[in-house]
């Protein structure tokens, strides 16, 4: 690719290898990573924190009174490992200790309600896995967000269509691109080069109608308790 | 793409610009158009008729016995127009009027449901489309198969994993990829030109959970009207 001589480099991800984090920063040419704002850029990147989305995603279900919460991350399987479902996973798990909470049903595969029939909530890496935990407690006769609170992440198309509709993490993929392209101009304009930064684009939750506070079926389920 | 001097060309569909016809025509090179079997080939084609999937679909509702019966097309805007899509409409219709049906549900834009309250069964341009149906369906609490029956086309995942799951028809996209392939290589091998010829691969029907007998609702429909 350097062959062709860009003028600028733009890279989804801020995890290489090291050989392609050094012949990147080799190159002479500006690096834009885009989609993530963690970690030490090359030169700069332009993204969001995929630690902080797990942090809100897992503070959107305990603030709903949740309290046995799951997430269903990506699988880890050599190549098509996914860092940023990861850090999701790492967010999701931290913000759920920090609220004294167990964090032992974040995990990597989807058997969560076969192993916890006691689960309140789940958070899956995306709307597609969070589509097909839908999918699987509507098998089951699992009511959504009845029995159930499931959010996902990415907003993506299935997940406004799907009935119910839902909730998720949304990020500004057009203002992400917006700000990197202009960023470039910057650059290639020779404008004075700004030192190596990270632009942090946010995200937002987009509460829908998968989530649904507990403190009812809790309430219930106290009552049935004591009896 | 001609200046590269490929040793054979492989075009999907078989609906090109005049210009594009002519071009390939004359290239002088092997053109195989995949994914469809109907019109005349400028060379070789591999495929199946998606005139013939529309009738497959048609009877498939006929013989379950619905008779008020819809078919949701393509949009017609443009470059995006979708030949393959119209022609599956095009062999639904026929198949409808050939059964002494109406066929003025059969329509590009998916207002069915509000026009044709009486509508029993929907074939769909794709299984994106008919889950879109599915879920317009969810919201309006009409029950599928039991209120309607609905299907769609291309066994996709979504159609695979939804609830209920999509009749639909099958397509060998790996067969047809394989059988080009083959038929290259013959090409390539000096082997003696078979004449220009049509591979057709035929496609299958799905049934699945979203179609269903019309019977019971009919005669259901046929007491209350008579009382």
């Amino acid at each position: 690719m350097l062959s062709r001589r860009p003028d600028a480099i733009v890279v989804t991800s801020s995890h290489h290898t090291k050989a392609a984090s050094q012949l990147l920063g080799r190159s002479g040419v500006p690096v834009v990573e885009i989609w993530e704002s963690a970690g030490q850029p090359i030169d700069h990147a332009v993204g969001f924190s995929n630690i902080e989305v797990g942090r809100a995603a897992a503070r959107h279900l305990i603030d709903l009174g949740h309290r046995r919460i799951a997430a269903l991350g990506p699988g880890q399987s050599g190549e098509a490992r996914d860092f940023r479902g990861e850090d999701r996973m790492t967010g999701f798990a931290a913000a759920l200790r920090e609220a004294g909470l167990a964090d032992d049903l974040v995990v990597h595969h989807g058997e969560v309600l076969a192993r916890a029939p006691d689960v309140e909530a789940v958070f899956a890496v995306s709307d597609i896995s969070a589509w097909g935990a839908l999918m699987e407690c509507q098998r089951r006769g699992i009511r959504v967000p009845h029995d159930l609170s499931l959010m996902g992440f990415g907003d993506f198309d299935i997940g406004r269509q799907c009935v119910p509709a839902l909730t998720t993490v949304g990020v500004d993929a057009r203002a992400i691109g917006t700000r990197t392209g202009e960023l470039l101009m910057t650059l290639l304009n020779g404008a004075p080069a700004p030192q190596p930064e990270i632009v942090d684009m946010g995200f937002r939750l987009i509460p829908r109608e998968t989530t649904a506070p507990a403190s009812r079926r809790r309430a219930r389920k106290a009552a049935k308790g004591a009896s």
